[in-house]
């Protein structure tokens, strides 16, 4: 299996990807938000690039549907939830159709779409995403670090590092050099991924901001089976094999 | 000082650039060949994209011009010299102009220039050039990898780390994320440099190919203290301050 890792959503173009499996990874907040809303028995979820497309599908599906996500890691004007995994409960969101956009994830996940069917992934659910792969796919994996706004963040690039370390048990994996590097940068800090990423800008906008809960959150591992896969225009859910 | 790393060539635009010192380094092996050229006392070098723009060149220069470089690692019909440092011999090249094009690397450096004069740097005068941007940049350096066919090389990254390592011991130096990756694999790689790029791809290629000489060359580090800078379509050397 060849694995390669593309920095930044911005760089997750049609030819790059061509021939591999999308894999796309926003730790911090959006794609560790739709796996505990899975969680918490959303019926599907639809990645929309604006709060307008997100208004104008609300006002077409009418019933059952809930807008989320953020804008400057805040609750965009007019939503239900803003982008913190804490406020996906069931009594929010269960059976019903979530309409998302955030500023890097959402986007990510629709460029990668260019590709075909789209593997969502964070810590909370990597192990469950790298066995699925391993299962799955034949040929060559791209995990999508979709940083923020067109720059690589730690946070996802440690998310990558990890599934790749898990590949690796399984696979004779042929990494590209990027891929090389997320994987040795997973090796050195993954007995404290916390203080690895404490330098990292994206980490500590969020902390500033009051968000020490949710990053906490975010970098539980291994906590979920579900692999949400978007195809089609929407996210659902695919039950890892037991 | 701020310093942000650009994982290849295909990358270094001038909306990234902007405002920041370009570093370009392609360590396999345009831009250590250029500091060698410096060495044996090549007077100047025009970088330019293709075979056709450097016989331009040689028509309208007539004297003192050499040809240098190459397509898929080899010497390009009709030049007189290939991408090998050990080619660039003081007999070969005093006093003269070598017109020069690569795949990678002096493409890099044209890119690099949108956002001004671009300093040449690869691990033969990375201190020199560490030093000199000590000296001189007040704000921003961008480390530009030159890379492979678009793609990040580990070589041009652990070069990048090492010059990183050198500002921070001068300077309280703010570093984007891919910056501290970087640096980081630099400081898990730099007991053996050439075991960590063992399983990079260019360099499996250039060894495939027989060039075990010129990856042992292209490994020394700080043996020059030229720091070739590209200004106005020309590069020539700037002599590091003592």
């Amino acid at each position: 299996m060849k694995i390669n890792v593309i920095s930044s959503a911005k760089y997750a173009d049609k030819d790059i990807l061509r021939g591999s499996v999308p894999v796309v990874i926003d730790v911090l907040r959006a794609t560790t938000v739709m796996i505990t809303a899975f969680e918490n028995g959303v019926r599907n979820i639809i990645p929309v690039l604006s709060p307008e497309e997100a208004f104008e599908i609300k006002n077409r599906l009418k019933h059952d549907v809930i807008l989320g996500g953020e804008r400057d890691a805040e609750i965009i004007p007019g939503f239900d939830l803003d982008n913190s995994p804490y406020s996906y409960t069931v009594e929010m969101i269960k059976d019903k159709t979530l309409v998302m956009t955030t500023t890097n994830g959402t986007s990510a996940i629709r460029a990668a779409s260019s590709a075909g069917d789209v593997f969502i992934a964070a810590f909370l659910n990597a192990r469950a995403v790298a066995e699925e792969l391993n299962n799955e796919v034949k040929d060559e994996v791209s995990l999508v670090c979709s940083g923020t706004n067109g720059n690589y963040t730690l946070e996802d690039g440690l998310c990558a590092g990890y599934i790749i370390d898990i590949l690796k048990m399984y696979h004779d994996v042929e990494l590209t050099d990027f891929a090389h590097l997320i994987h040795s940068f997973y090796l050195t800090s993954k007995a404290d991924v916390h203080e690895a990423v404490s330098k990292a800008k994206h980490y500590r906008v969020l902390k500033d901001k009051g968000f020490e809960e949710d990053l906490e959150f975010c970098f539980r591992m291994d906590e979920s089976s579900i692999i949400p896969v978007f195809s089609e225009g929407v996210i659902t859910k695919k039950q890892a094999k037991p």
